[in-house]
C-alpha cells in the first residue's frame, strides 16, 4: 500500500503504535510537543541536542540499503554526535519527508531499524513530524542527551603535545561505497570482506559507551566523531583547538575490508582511511599522561582505541609521516554535502 | 551565487555568523551537538520539544512567499506548537535540505526571517544540519522550551461542560491560499483584504504570550494550535479529552479577509474558517467558572479570545448550530499532508 492511501493520521498511528517510552517522558508522541521530565538531571548536567538528516540519493539508496538499515543509520549518526560530546542519549524526534507513492512496508522497515537501535540505548522516540514531498525520502532525526557539565567534551580543548587517538578502524564505510560501484575486480573478494564493508557503510555503530567512558575519564581534551573523513575532522578539531597535528601513517587503523577492497582496485588504502568519511568512530586528544587511562576506559567500554599522532604547535600544516621518512601534507578534503561528489 | 559554489562549510559559516546566543547556551553551533544549561529550569519545570518542516511546493512556493517569510514561518509553526503546551520558547535547531542550484541570496533571506522571529522571542539558534537534495528546499526546525509541570497543557484534559475558545480569527490563511489561485473575481477586492489574507498565510504569528498566559491561569483544561483546520483540530482535542463538542456558528471568529474572499468566490466563509487550516491560533477549553479569567489573561497578553462552543458528553458527533436552528455534523476534514489535495 502507498502511504497516501493510508493517510497521515493512520500512518502516524501505525508508526508510533506501542513505542517504548521512558519514565522521564511526561508526554510523548501525539500532542503538539513532547514534555520531558528532567528530574534525572543532576544540578550540573547539561542538555545535549543535535540533528542530522539522511536523504535518499545523497546518503542512502533504496535497494542498496534495506529500510531497516536506513532507519538504523538515521538514528546512529545522531547518537554518534551525542557520543562525541560524552553524552548519554535519552530521547529522539523523527521528522519524515515522504514521497506520496512510498510503500508503507518501506516505512515500516525504517521504523524497525529506528526502534531497534533506540531500544538498545533506551532512547525514547518522543515526537516527530510527517510531511509529503515531491522529492526524495528524507529522515531527519533530532537526538537529545545528558552530560555532566565537567565531563562535556567539544572540538576545542586540545593542546600541542596531546596525543591523537581514534576508536575502531577507518575506511570500511568508504570501501562500502566503492563496492556499490560494482567494479568487476571486486567479484573475487571474500564474501566476508564485502559483507563487512557493506555493513560499515549502511549500518554504522555509534560509539556511545566509548564516548561516555572517555568523557568521564577526565583525560580527554577534545573529541568529535569521524563523519566527514579523518583528515577533515582532524582539521576541524585542530581549528577549534588552535593546534596543528602530525599523524603516523603506520599507526592508522585501516580497516581490513578497506585494505582488501583498495588492493583489488589498485587504490591506496590509507587515503581511503584518511578521506573516506562516515566512519562514525571517535577522534579525540588525550593529555600524554592520560594515555593508559584512556585506553583502559575504552577497553572497559568494549571498544578499542589507538594513538595515531599528536597535536603540534598551531600555524603549521597538518602532516602525515610515513615509515620511509616521507612527510606529506594532509589534504583535509573530506565530505562536503553541497559539492558535486 | 549557487550554494554548491560556496560549499557546505562556507555556507554554514555565513548562515551562523553573529547569531545571537543566550546565557544558557554553553556551546552553540559549530560542534557535534549543542550544550544547553538548564540552571534556569526550576525543579518542577519540564522540557518541551517539537519539530515541524516546511517543504517547497507542499507548504510554500518560492516566488509567492518571500525567503524571509519562508524562514519566519518555519520557526513560527514550531513556536506555535510550544505555545500550545504553554511553554516559553528557548532554543531551536535548523535542519536544511538544499537543492545544489539554490541561490545563496535565497537562503540568506530565509535566515533573515528565522533570525528576526527568533530574536523577537529571545530564541537562540543553537544548531542544525545542512544536506543537499535533488528535491525541494526543506526547512525542518526543532524548537525547545520550558513549562512549569503544573502549567503544562495537552490536548487531553477537557471535560463535558467546558467552554471551547479560540484566539484571534480563523480562515484568513486558507483565504490566502485561495488568493494564489488568481481567480479573476478576486481582482476587485480591496488591496488591504488581499494583503491581510496573504500575510496570514505566509507569515503566521505564533500565540506565544497568549499560550503562556493561558497555561499560567490555571483555568484551561486542554489546548492545541489550529494547524490542520479548526474542525480537525477540535476533533483531535475531543478525541484526546474523551468528549464531543457543539459549536455555535454565529460565534465563529471568521476573519474579515476570509469573508471578503469567500464572498467574491461565492463560497461559504464559515467552511473556510472550519476547514481551512494553518491559522496557528490557539484552540482551548476552559472550566465554565474560569471564563472571565481566561479572557482577561489573553487580553493582558495582547490578544483576543472568543467562546465558540462547549464540550459535550462523549459518544456523539461534533455538531455546529446555526442561527436558524439548523444543526449540522462538523466534518473534521482537515489537512492531511499525505493525501492529494
Amino acid at each position: 500500500m502507498r502511504i497516501d492511501e493510508l493517510g497521515e493520521f493512520a500512518l502516524i498511528a501505525r508508526l508510533t503504535a506501542g513505542l517504548p517510552s521512558r519514565a522521564d517522558v511526561a508526554l510523548g508522541v501525539g500532542d503538539d510537543a513532547a514534555l520531558l521530565n528532567l528530574s534525572d538531571f543532576a544540578a550540573d548536567a547539561l542538555l545535549v541536542v543535535t540533528c542530522d538528516a539522511q536523504v535518499e540519493r545523497q546518503h542512502f539508496t533504496l535497494g542498496v540499503a534495506t529500510p531497516e538499515e536506513i532507519g538504523h543509520k538515521a538514528l546512529a549518526v545522531n547518537l554518534s554526535d551525542l557520543a562525541a560530546m560524552g553524552a548519554k542519549p535519552l530521547w529522539a524526534l523523527v521528522s519524515l519527508l515522504l514521497p506520496r507513492a512510498l510503500d508503507v512496508a518501506t516505512l515500516d522497515g525504517v521504523y524497525v531499524g529506528l526502534r531497534s537501535l533506540a531500544a538498545r540505548y533506551s532512547v525514547a522516540l518522543v515526537g516527530g513530524n510527517v510531511s509529503a514531498t515531491d522529492g526524495p525520502l528524507a529522515i531527519d532525526v533530532t537526538a537529545l542527551g545528558r552530560v555532566p557539565r565537567d565531563q562535556a567534551l567539544s572540538r576545542a580543548g586540545g593542546h600541542p603535545g596531546d596525543l591523537i587517538l581514534v576508536t575502531g578502524t577507518l575506511g570500511a564505510a568508504a570501501a562500502g561505497v566503492l563496492l556499490q560501484g560494482g567494479d568487476a575486480r571486486l567479484a573475487a573478494l571474500p564474501a566476508e570482506t564485502r559483507r563487512l564493508a557493506r555493513a560499515a557503510q549502511v549500518s554504522p555503530q555509534p560509539r556511545v559507551a566509548e564516548g561516555r567512558a572517555l568523557a568521564a575519564s577526565g583525560v580527554v581534551t577534545a573529541m568529535l566523531d569521524v563523519s566527514d573523513g579523518l583528515a577533515a575532522d582532524l582539521g576541524h578539531l585542530c581549528s577549534a583547538s588552535d593546534a596543528s597535528a602530525e599523524l603516523d601513517a603506520d599507526a592508522m587503523p585501516v580497516d581490513p575490508a578497506a585494505s582488501g577492497i583498495s588492493a583489488a582496485l589498485g587504490r591506496d588504502a590509507i587515503q581511503l582511511a584518511l578521506g573516506g568519511g562516515e566512519d562514525y568512530e571517535l577522534l579525540f586528544t588525550v593529555r600524554p599522561d592520560g594515555l593508559e587511562q584512556a585506553l583502559a576506559v575504552v577497553a572497559q567500554a568494549g571498544g578499542v582505541a589507538r594513538v595515531i599522532g599528536r597535536l603540534t604547535e598551531p600555524g603549521s600544516d597538518l602532516l602525515i609521516r610515513f615509515a620511509d621518512g616521507r612527510i606529506e601534507k594532509l589534504v583535509a578534503r573530506g565530505w562536503d554535502h553541497l559539492r558535486p561528489q
